[in-house]
């Protein structure tokens, strides 16, 4: 967590903020073994230490660039497999054999910070890293909620994701089967700036509970063919995250307001963390507060989930493809693009400022207005 | 058919001629669902509107980008699977889930025609886009002929695979143990224009049958071992098909011009369509004159031509990396090439005639003789 | 092996030396069908005409480009499998059906050497290709000897591999459970230049023999548990070998210069022959001088050795992408890196010289000391 006046400048990326925390991982995607995985451009090597704390570093030996994420881990140090170069957690090197190694360059290394189940790494300067920026989930350490989730790795810009997400009038096309129902796209759609975060909502009052929901009144007892009152809060916030309130209650109890015993709700987790410009690592999951004792429940509905985002998937690379054969071509901005719309104008304003060269600690992203330099 | 001035201006490319019938698919390739498919560079849809007509239009939703391909038809119209934004045949845009379209651009749509059991599509302007420049296939609606054909993706510019057409010489070494034979290479070979097309023929006298002809003599009655005379005549027309009249006679019995109950004679098929610069679909196939009635006939000569077309794949597909691999080295063009090189010829000048901008509808395309450019 | 003033000039390469002799193939890999492979960036066609003695030429037909290793051979030629033009082993056109062809321009051939159970192909002027220059090799045809080996396909630069060869710390970590033991690292290692060669050499008295030579004491009637004298004396020569005399002796009886009795040795045999700058052809075995009339021990050392080196392929491939991904980063350069370093020095000079276009036949390479420019 302490800066590292050696390492190299951080540079600036023109595709995503460099200081901020992105999921890098899963917490149990880290054990003794080591994880590399390029994380907003860059390779990362991620291990525990002995103390089982887990640090990052860049995934490239100092020695001759083999990649350190095919070593090991020996009494708390990063062990290349090649020749064996041993490094501390902080970057610096330890050790070689038959090397004097004082005179060594420090490995970079990346502030990380392991919680809520997930270790998250700050690309750019450590010396920004501060954990109380980490988002609080209240979801992640509570025992009145349960949570299930994965990993996609998909090719497509992450922010292709992100419009996704802030828009689920495509629920309707792509998930027909599933969550999808005609009455979300004829409710009206309103997306606002709440804070550091962009919120899109809907609501659907009166409608029949499609199959997932129909799934969910049963487990906890309710009755799955009674009318009732849904609604989607999608919540955008830096670097890239979407928090999805999802839920039904039976009609006319008071909706999103009905109390526990009425409805059923959840959150769907999304955490987009870049890859390359047009790669991401989606970190996706559902946090429920109904039946947080059924781990089968928890299996199926991770299960749902993956057949769901699946169906996204393939869209989503094709969309890519066709934008990067025909690129420059202008799209659509349409009202129910909004809430994507409006995320990337926040994202844009946080490069803009990192570029501007004045990241300092604690200062607030103020928004721009330029949507015209948001064509996807 | 209608021309759509609001569409973008029809950029000339320089591969291929664009205001011509191009093969985009089979006829049974495109039922309820839609097909995709890169026609000349060009991202195409095809589906089928209420009434069975067949429509086409880019493959591109105008709102966020995914490709229409991956929606489905609704009351004739395409809905894109994403969003839900429904479009008519010609490209208009009907609808959207809570969206005012009457400002939406139209979509680009493309002149099809369906005849012959094809798929016809102009990807050039479609003001010149008439049904009347269709090729006229006698074979393809007489109960006198039968017709069998299937398709290939490959991986080389589709003139390669017309020089290999109009150039049977290489049946010698391609496909000895079917249709080739030595005396191929023996006969002289004949190059003409007449009219718009390129002819090139070969006759063979006093030869005996190569295996796929014993087999056709053997399918009608006649003496598979007696010596035959053999025939082949190429014919490429603009943009991009040879059809090959092919047969033998009982020796001496007029060869070509032999009477029906002594010869057997079919023609191959062949309509190379660009996909990419360095790709085509190949659409192939024969019709013959002779068992018509026989279906199971035809599934033995299609199986026949599928290893037969096979075996020129990946001489074809190695020859394109070659020619990457070395671009700008000088092919040799002898007599047995010609073929090809009068082929390219005519096609050059239809893209010449096209880049200059005077595509009247009905005019000729005069050949130019410009050998030099056309180095493969 | 006589020049052929009509091809084309010999390009110099800035990755490797031409005037030089590469395996381009074992014995055993050209045999009655034709060797099609990429040899220093060339694309070779190797073949046996009528009495045996192999022959090379571009792998492409100067009629179409096709590749003439998709052909045969007929009657000692390389016929084209397109459209059979057929070519001597000089790279003269013999003839091609209903062709003259006098007028033809002559395929680039190649020199070639069958010797040693290797197929040696001199990439660059054949005038200078003297079969004099070829390395000697003692083990090859000697019946003191037994040999064997095989060959791998690297996605890595050849000098990533001669590193990896002329510095065996490596062997500790990548190859923990063969042949790797803590003491190598623990050994000093000493690098000269001794006339044409690089010579890197670690000594290691009185240690525990690791699993590889304990099966081979074993072989030869020597007790495995005993404490021995182990040795690794690597030599690089040009253009681009490194033969690894290795072996153990009962400790204390004279080491490398032990008697027979009681020492078990082999040669570990290197050819990297470079396919493109970042892939090659990695052509390894062993020979040795012990138990030479057991075959079977040949195919188990083989297959030993074949996972050894695998595990020395994902490093090395793994490498080559993480320094593709960071182009013009600076690497450390340590006293074990000498024996790969001063290796890139010769090779740097052989192709200064080339560049510099004094590829004298006899003449000896300067070797230069700039080690600025070899930072991998």
């Amino acid at each position: 967590m302490t800066s590292n006046p050696s390492q190299k400048a951080i540079r600036s990326a023109t595709d995503w903020p460099v200081n901020a925390w992105y999921v890098a991982a899963a917490s149990d995607e880290v054990g003794t073994s080591v994880l590399g995985r390029r994380i907003c451009g860059l390779p990362v090597a991620m291990f525990r230490a002995a103390d089982g704390v887990v640090a990052a570093m860049e995934d490239f030996c100092p020695h001759r660039g083999a990649p350190l994420s095919l070593g090991f881990v020996r009494d708390g140090q990063l062990v290349c497999g090649y020749h064996g170069l041993a490094a501390e957690c902080t970057g610096r090197v330890a050790s070689m054999p038959g090397q004097r190694v004082g005179g060594f360059p420090r490995i970079r290394s990346f502030a990380v910070v392991e919680r809520f189940g997930f270790i998250w790494l700050w690309p750019g300067d450590p010396d920004f890293a501060d954990p109380g920026k980490l988002p609080q989930l209240e979801w992640a350490d509570s025992p009145d909620w349960a949570y299930g989730g994965s990993r996609f790795h998909v090719l497509c810009d992450y922010r292709l994701m992100i419009d996704n997400l802030m828009d689920l009038t495509h629920e309707t096309y792509v998930h027909g089967s599933s969550i999808g129902q005609k009455e979300i796209d004829e409710a009206p759609v309103k997306t606002r700036k709440i804070g550091q975060n962009i919120i899109t909502s809907r609501f659907m009052d009166r409608v029949k509970a499609p199959p997932f929901w129909r799934m969910a009144l049963s487990g906890v007892g309710l009755p799955q063919d009674e009318a009732v009152d849904r609604w989607q809060i999608c919540r955008f916030s830096l670097p890239s995250s979407v928090m999805i309130e999802v839920g039904v209650a039976l009609a006319g109890r008071g909706g999103y307001d009905a109390p526990d015993n009425v409805k059923v709700s959840s959150i769907v987790v999304d955490f987009m963390t870049p890859e390359t410009e047009k790669s991401h690592h989606y970190f996706w999951g559902m946090a429920r507060k109904f039946a947080v004792d059924d781990p089968l429940l928890t299996d199926k509905i991770r299960d749902g989930q993956f057949q769901i985002f699946r169906e996204d998937l393939e869209v989503l690379e094709r969309q890519q493809a066709n934008l990067d054969s025909d690129q420059g071509r202008r799209l659509l901005l349409l009202n129910i693009d909004a809430g994507g719309a409006r995320s990337r104008e926040m994202i844009e304003a946080a490069i803009t400022k990192e570029t501007l060269g004045n990241p300092t600690p604690g200062n607030e992203h103020p928004l721009g207005s330029d949507r015209d330099r948001m064509s996807r």
